[in-house]
């Protein structure tokens, strides 16, 4: 292409402080070099992890920043040592990566690659230390590897799954993060089988693609928990056959979920992050085989409490990290699934927005309205 | 037979109250009743929960009783309705049974029937509420339904193995319980696979079967942990290749386990019950892939702490009730493993008395010596 080797200058939503609405700027990108790629992103959306980060609470702040990491887009210019990846490719970044060399990547059962994991504090590339992006000559910091909410965006070859270039990115770009993240937990980790019983824990965009992942895999009774009885409705759409309110008992919800189950559920996933919900998703699963899998992300001084005859009773407590999907290895079979009219994620994009209107998906997410807001670029 | 149906005097070893030496008495031994079957103990073995419930403390005492539960015998008669075993036929007695009705027994992934689940203050038969046992009219107490300190005993049908009759049963009576307890927990549940490295903590008879089972998958590094260096020699016998004295040490002993380790073992078992080795038990595991297995049983009191990103990580925690050993599918096949000389139980057999030095037995084990004593009835 024209621009390969040379700086492009585009469009990019800027966070310069912590809290501070998101101002579209002219930036350069650089760019890619050695394992690096540099994409062009047509559709991007937001995830309560951006918020998260932007709104730095009790985090390194790393300001400024250009944040955004659930995507998809097409490769303009690959850096020396690409191989796998060529100008046009279709590809959607991940926040977490795929070396293919280290002990987890050769595991068959982890997908915590330890050259590209996340990290949420380094704000450049790992490969010289520097950032692609410019105003000025001033640095401006990546985000996660990603830093999708910019018209063009360099990204480690790692963290990019190519994918099925019949596959509309403006759908597909969801599976980047959350909605992988919770359809994995239950189709990977949890894993019910056909007929059983599945309790979601907390109704936002993950906990549903967790339901989704129930609905696909068969479950017969699959159980809602949310502090908001809204959620049941929307729920509804992903399979939801039960709703339950722990505001509405005396009791520990668990305990509900037990009487109501006659013993328990099959299989339970947590996508809230509360510590006491994960007691609760890993109290309320049957004894002699119940499966409860943790997904959201806790506080740093969460402690998880439980009297060891739980475990001992043969239930059993797993967590997963982006749904245990291998970014570059499976990713592309998520999109598949979606081509064959097996996983919808249509239910899932709730609102669309140009670019230009980026601060409008950071005031839904506040409010709590919607489930993802799809991002055009070039609007 | 010809007891048959009779009233069968034969000796007993009777815990006349909490703490005290038992007593060899004549009992009379009732008939069985439906699905009940009597059984002649021709070995039996001293496990610590014999030990812990004799003892009484912090339980709820159930005296005059016939303690005892590992042991091998053969069918004297069988009561109504028993249709799988008859006279002659080779048993192993189980604390907890399987009833193959309820869904727990339905289920390939659960032994906890819930029928004949372990009941240990239950001192009758399930069928009458009665005890089969006297001495001149007045009942005894029977024990975790097996009471195998009795040269007859009476049994449900529900929790006796038949295994081959070539089996010494002076060397499968192990089998009833410890041994397969700590071997399941490392095949059934832990199960690592071949070159892994597996922590075992606790070298006890129980943590040494579930060391046998790393051996038996092939485990090629198998780290021991116990707060006794004495007990590094016997290990070595079961495959310990290392061994680690928490005292040796000023940081949690999992946080050594991880440095020598890259990172953290791909398998823990913890048999010692203590919730502290617990905790490190499971956060010694790697990320990604590491299962950390409890079978130890805890205090009433104890909690388990943890921080909820080890579950994040892709650590998994699980524990087990007999090994996941369903008593009457798995046993026999149990059995066999040490017929074709994989399992070996000659190991975990360090001491052999007549049934009426019973009390021997008992001194060994609190003092700690050795693994296991056979006690052979009729002498």
């Amino acid at each position: 292409m024209a621009t390969a080797g040379k700086v492009i200058k585009c469009k990019a939503a800027v966070a310069w402080e912590a809290g501070k609405p998101l101002s579209i700027e002219e930036v350069e990108v650089a760019p890619p070099q050695a394992m690096e790629v540099r994409v062009k992103i047509l559709y991007t959306a937001l995830c309560h992890t951006d918020v998260y980060f932007w709104e730095a609470k009790g985090q390194t702040p790393v300001f400024p920043r250009i944040l955004g990491h659930e995507a998809g887009g097409i490769v303009e210019s690959v850096g020396e040592g690409v191989t796998e990846l060529a100008p046009g490719d279709h590809v959607l970044p991940v926040f977490t990566g795929e070396c293919k060399e280290c002990v987890h990547c050769k595991s068959e059962e982890s997908n915590m690659c330890d050259l590209l994991r996340i990290n949420v504090d380094r704000g450049v590339m790992m490969g010289d230390g520097k950032s692609r992006f410019t105003i000025n000559g001033k640095p401006i910091f990546h985000f996660v590897g990603t830093s999708t909410f910019s018209e063009y965006t360099v990204i480690h070859v790692g963290c990019l799954a190519k994918i099925n270039p019949e596959a509309p990115l403006d759908k597909v770009c969801v599976l980047s993060c959350g909605i992988s993240t919770g359809l994995g937990a239950t189709l990977n980790v949890a894993k019910p089988v056909k007929g059983s019983t599945v309790a979601i824990f907390g109704l936002g965009a993950v906990g549903l693609a967790a339901m989704e992942g129930a609905r696909l895999a068969g479950a017969s009774r699959i159980i809602g928990v949310d502090l908001n009885p809204a959620k049941y409705e929307e729920a509804k759409k992903f399979g939801c056959t039960d709703f339950v309110n722990p505001k509405d008992h005396d009791k520990p919800v668990q305990e509900v979920l037990v009487e109501m189950t006659n013993g328990g559920v099959d299989r339970s996933v947590e996508c809230t992050g509360n510590v006491n919900a994960m007691i609760s998703a890993f109290e309320c699963v049957h004894d002699g085989w119940g499966v409860a899998v943790l997904v959201g992300v806790p506080h740093k001084e969460a402690v998880f409490k439980t009297h060891p005859m739980n475990f001992l009773n043969e239930k059993t407590l797993k967590g997963t990290f982006f749904g245990n999907y291998k970014p570059r290895t499976d990713l592309p079979n998520v999109v598949e699934m979606y081509m064959k009219k097996e996983l919808e994620l249509e239910k899932f994009i709730t609102h669309s927005v140009p670019f230009s209107e980026i601060n409008t998906a950071f005031d839904l997410m506040l409010k709590g309205e919607g489930l993802r807001c799809i991002m055009r670029m070039g609007e």
